[in-house]
């Protein structure tokens, strides 16, 4: 897309500090980290998320996660990492070109994340039949 | 594995609220949930992480997502979700069997997720290196 920053970044049109490609994907630093080393992987042909990505795309992103963050982890000394993907504004999606993040973490770092509370009693079970009615 | 819980949830040894599965993975809610309708899929057969998941079930890990991420915001009216995986103690994971999550949004709903803050100068480039390093 000609006004999209990453399809700019995937043709070169703008700068980035590359990881890894292949003919399907690009992988590149996230220029405001959680910490030093944070990843974007994106596909090369433009889609707005995980729900028009498609199948190939999903197999193509996901497949080079543990190869990139394994080299994060050991070029940079972390110890774990998250993977995250926000899809759509209400869920923090500032560019809307689908990309995976690689977060490399230490222990005490600081970053809280996907820990939630308890649902209120008898609450989980219409919430459960309310989404399987969608997938019926 | 014996003593993981998410393999007892699997066999039906400890109750959970399905909400979609096949041959290799499950969806089930999350108990503790960042939003309800916050579901976890897992890999039927162990594994602890990404890194030992295996081209097989990544690949079955990440094709339901949208088909799941899509019913739980039509059943419970969410604008967005998060899909994240916590990969390692450091990054948060609790129960090391491996678990995708996906957290529905909507706007202004205080969760914030995988804002940075922008490198120092020149320091861009020797992260950008020291991961390339591991991956030639």
């Amino acid at each position: 897309m000609n006004d999209c920053l990453f399809c700019k970044i995937v043709n070169n049109e703008i700068p980035s500090q590359k990881i890894f490609e292949n003919e399907k994907i690009l992988a590149f630093l996230d220029i405001n980290p959680i910490n030093p080393g944070h990843v974007l992987i994106v596909p090369k042909k433009h889609c707005n998320g995980l729900l028009d990505a498609g199948e190939e795309n999903l197999n193509a992103l996901i497949q080079p996660v543990p190869i990139i963050a394994k080299a994060i982890m050991s070029a940079l000394d972390y110890e774990g990492f998250n993977l995250g993907v926000n899809n759509g504004s209400a869920a923090g999606q500032i560019v809307p070109h689908l990309h995976f993040h690689i977060m490399p973490r230490r222990a005490g770092d600081g970053h809280h994340l996907f820990h939630g509370a308890p649902y209120q009693l008898g609450e989980i079970e219409k919430v459960a039949e309310k989404i399987r009615q969608q997938l019926t």
